[in-house]
């Protein structure tokens, strides 16, 4: 039998054992990147003692003073464990069992999450092409109406993401008169924010500039690409815009038991600047990624660089090569379009090999 | 801009402060106890560089090598996030659209998911009343019948609990005979193990020997209440009880985007005996707390203390009082049932404290 | 091509032939009796030209004026398919998709809708054994709590059956009993009445004083027992009690096109007393079964004969005989329990032969 | 008490009285016409005496009969209440949990039925923009990939609709195409055929020559529209395609107690040759309407009319001034595009009518 002396002893080594080479690094997702070294710090930071369980700890609560700072006063995190489970939470709370939710085609609740919006929210989505991924009021306009129609789902929610799944951010003023837009129909707004850090860090905005302040009802606030080890938060923006935050969180499976470890990973990236340093640095590194690329001949840039992403359309045989060097996924495969994505952790010297290398398979093209 | 340099200096200190007092432990819950150290060490192991996402990771290659050691070669783990996610992946997993549960009417999945098992899976649950938390193939008779009867949900798959959640543990005998009983009815079986460990301390056993060998079809295996950050695993025995698991993890939204950080905790617990002694430790603590609540008067042991739970039935007010001093929970609030849960960090200081605060409650009665 | 002399001509042949003797009766159930020919007749009546589809037609808005003599003027009745149906909608109108409906465990929604109220409607259903299929508030209170709880789906909404599924009737004292300790705590009350004209026929009062005037907030009525060709209707008496029920019935797909042909079997069964002379007369055969059945030894009635059914133990062996010559069902075929239902056609000549063919297979005994 | 006389004698009158004019008729909707006479008789025809309810009774025996003659020996009806019905029970048969359907975006199960596939079966919607109504291969394509990926629904099956919901037809060998690719693709096909007999009226083909013999694996057959009070059959015409359609067909909510009256309806339908005197009618009918309508100068005609529906464009104050004096639907209200409707009982003189309002209408323009 352990005593108490022993598992309390944080000089005791672990069985598990170190199985990857940490020092490299790719292009295919900012999720493939590990947490922040200051985040695992914080963990350490919580650990030990009781704490009330299931979000009644003192991290939590501590969240939403931090979270005041950046959205204002009437702001409310709810920590959820992914992006999904955010996104369903939150749309949940701000709809009814009669709703429907309009979206860009491309938006990560519609191609992403295996239907986990119809099948566990009962959501039914209105989708929208985009040119490049953000929807204005006039494309949300061929999906809002029919309020009075019971053969319709009713429309009852617009959700944006930010920045978009095809890196390109929304400016304030935009995302205003969305938010009028909808309003003025009846209509809440939900921001995917899985990448918001980034977002601001392009516009160089505090975060309430283009959320709270421009009218957005409720986010998803990401933290797993932003560096952390894992956890999202439900940031209620417009306490009426939602009912039973609690109930919800618990039945859709996102409530965490030992709540203070997602809280303190919170606390890590948002009471200092943690947040925004790693997301400047990681749209640096994509706008470094873009100039290289646009530096070769026959490859194209699909979208607005405008956070931590570059889309490119290049031969698909040169992509073929390229993904032997570097694992990163097609966009359209039959288009020839991918992704490549940058991190937190992502180097100067990353990047100058990744260009050199596509450089390299052009060249045998 | 931060340059990389700065980002990955892990001697730069986090913006996040402790909060809380780490001498501080009670007997509410076994996850109000945060992580044990070593699996915040194997945490930073897993750290660094870039794995692939949603479970493409080494680290998530190597739990199935331990899982085999314990669960035997067919064994294959799903790491979810919580345990109210395993279970529901893990009955969906096992049923059709048209299938039914069993299980005892105190069950996880019956009292404390928020209908989880209902709402996102779609299943309804067919609940029998138990003595101890146990089923038996005599009690599951009750509701194992109509299988040709389109107006009734089909009994597909026995739910029980080990150790259950009124702290008792099926002997591997007990759990054969249940296995025998279900299939031979066509019915699967599934082991909510959230506290599967406990049971291993207590029985003296290996895992297999009351799952893959007792013929359980697949287990939710608890993490978080063994002393990790957060984690739980689906882990399927019998291949051919299951289908689409991939999927349904994800469209449950219980996948995680950095999944070698649940998987390294889990190698950190079992690769070697951690999980056994911290198992054994928090059943040693309840054993020495129900020996220290039979020698005070008036207080009556409910079940058989044979994990890390013990039962108790006390004059209300005296809970009361106690309750100022320590957060506990009611578990039958009409009745004065309370629980007392041991942990992997409590001291046998911490039992006798308590203890004697309840001698001292009870004198004031 | 037909032209349109033909095809509005009555006195056309339908290609459709006879395949059964109408003179057939037996005691299986009262949906196995076919419709009242003043139903079928109203079914022409409403035929011809064409009418607004979906419920904007005139026969659906003279139903509600029906509706108010029977239930006040608040009542607004909802045509739908059938009692499933009519309860899922109806459960899903006055709750959340946090909520839970406490119910007896024999209900209806429980045991005879394959987990429809679960899988479409996402609710649990906190179910209590009670003796002859009535709640009262003690029992009620076993699931009544925990509203605070995000662990625990919230008891929003309590469902009773009048007459039960075990044939007994309540008083209105029972049912405004209920209705008082429900409301008091919050939650709503729903009365399931696919036999709501039995328990009229049975107390000798006017429907409402037993639902609107007891304070029941919504009921499913039932039509197909009481002698429609199909057809239930949701019948919302405190409107406050109620969300969207139009998308609901909608979406929960209970929405007839040709909605008047619902309405005006309706209005057949309520305008005059066509739905009291019905259900009087099945609840007359019951009696009369009753009084037979009691004459015979062996043969024990499980619960008050209160409505059309007639609830009896037998030897197995001759239930089994007895089934070759009339089709009935076991109701707990371990214990032997058989259900014998009266319909609106069942004669006196019919419960005398069975009775007699009762006396002979006991004989044999 | 009423006795079984009375109870059974044909000759009483209905309370019920006549509410509207049969001699008013219009261009909204197929199913704003009632029922025709020869089905109302047959209603007559399977009542009285006992039948065993839920589809044990002969008229659902006969009418798999009728069923073989006209889809082959392999097909099997499941008659439901309404075409949401048919079409929610149908796809969840032939997909799991984790499936998606791929859909024209103009199909009646993404644009009318309130979220039913979302909400009721967890359905997940493809759906794609296409010119008539009419999918392709090379559009189904859009949607058809992505089966190794969990983040993304399972398409595994495509749903068409004959005739289209913009009133065009497929041929057998454009509906051929669609099943081998999507078979050689591992999807199944299903045909929302709510206006099936007006397809074989504009074919001049059987049944069988567009469905069976075609690939496809069920369908959703049309009774509503083609003149019965109300009922729609799901036909599996390859049993391999689906699961559990007796259990699906119940927990959706579409299980007629009293299906004998379903049943006897549809062999009223399809025994002989009412279905397509009916729909061959509808057809003329709207063929007289187009030609008509193209006479009117300003008026354009939208689509092809191979069915019973006129779609057109003209402007908005003309179709609001024609709605006073005809009741029909926009179809795109901003494009000013309207729907005509011809039903069974619509006659040459309705249509001339019709078409002197619309010039009427037009020459105040």
């Amino acid at each position: 039998m352990a005593d108490s002396a022993t598992v309390n002893d944080t000089s005791s080594t672990t069985d598990a054992i170190r199985h990857h080479d940490p020092a490299l690094r790719g292009f295919a997702s900012d999720n493939y990147a590990g947490a922040h070294p200051e985040v695992l710090a914080a963990l350490a930071l919580a650990n030990g003692g009781h704490q009330v369980a299931y979000g009644e700890d003192v991290y939590t609560a501590h969240l939403q003073e931090v979270m005041h700072r950046h959205f204002g006063p009437a702001a409310e995190a709810f920590p959820v464990f992914n992006g999904t489970g955010a996104n369903v939470v939150a749309l949940q709370a701000a709809t009814e069992r009669w709703g429907a939710v309009i979206c860009a085609s491309t938006a990560h609740i519609n191609v992403d999450e295996c239907g986990a919006p119809e099948r566990v929210g009962g959501l039914k989505l209105l989708t929208i092409p985009t040119e490049h991924g953000k929807l204005t009021p006039a494309l949300i306009d061929r999906e809002a109406y029919g309020w009075d129609d019971e053969h319709r789902a009713q429309p009852q929610i617009v959700s944006i993401t930010q920045t978009t799944e095809l890196g390109t951010c929304y400016t304030p003023e935009e995302i205003r008169e969305i938010c009028d837009h909808a309003h003025e129909r009846g209509m809440k707004v939900h921001l995917d924010g899985s990448r918001l850090a980034n977002a601001a860090a392009t516009l160089g905005l505090p975060l309430r500039a283009f959320t709270t302040d421009a009218g957005v009802d409720l986010l998803s606030l990401g933290g797993t690409k932003n560096g952390l080890v894992f956890g999202e938060c439900v940031v209620v923006l417009n306490p009426d815009a939602v009912r039973a935050m609690k109930h919800l969180r618990k039945l859709s499976m996102q409530l965490a038991s030992k709540m203070r470890f997602v809280s303190v990973q919170f606390e890590a990236l948002l009471a200092g600047d943690l947040w925004l340093r790693s997301a400047t640095h990681a749209n640096a590194m994509a706008a470094r990624l873009a100039e290289g690329v646009r530096s070769v001949d026959g490859v194209e840039i699909l979208h607005p660089v405008q956070s931590n992403a570059v889309f490119a359309r290049l031969p698909h045989d040169v992509s073929e090569r390229l993904q032997k060097r570097y694992r990163f996924y097609f966009w359209d495969e039959a288009a020839g379009d991918v992704r490549w994505m940058c991190a937190f952790d992502t180097t100067e010297a990353d990047v100058d090999a990744f260009v050199a290398a596509l450089k390299e398979e052009m060249a045998k093209a």
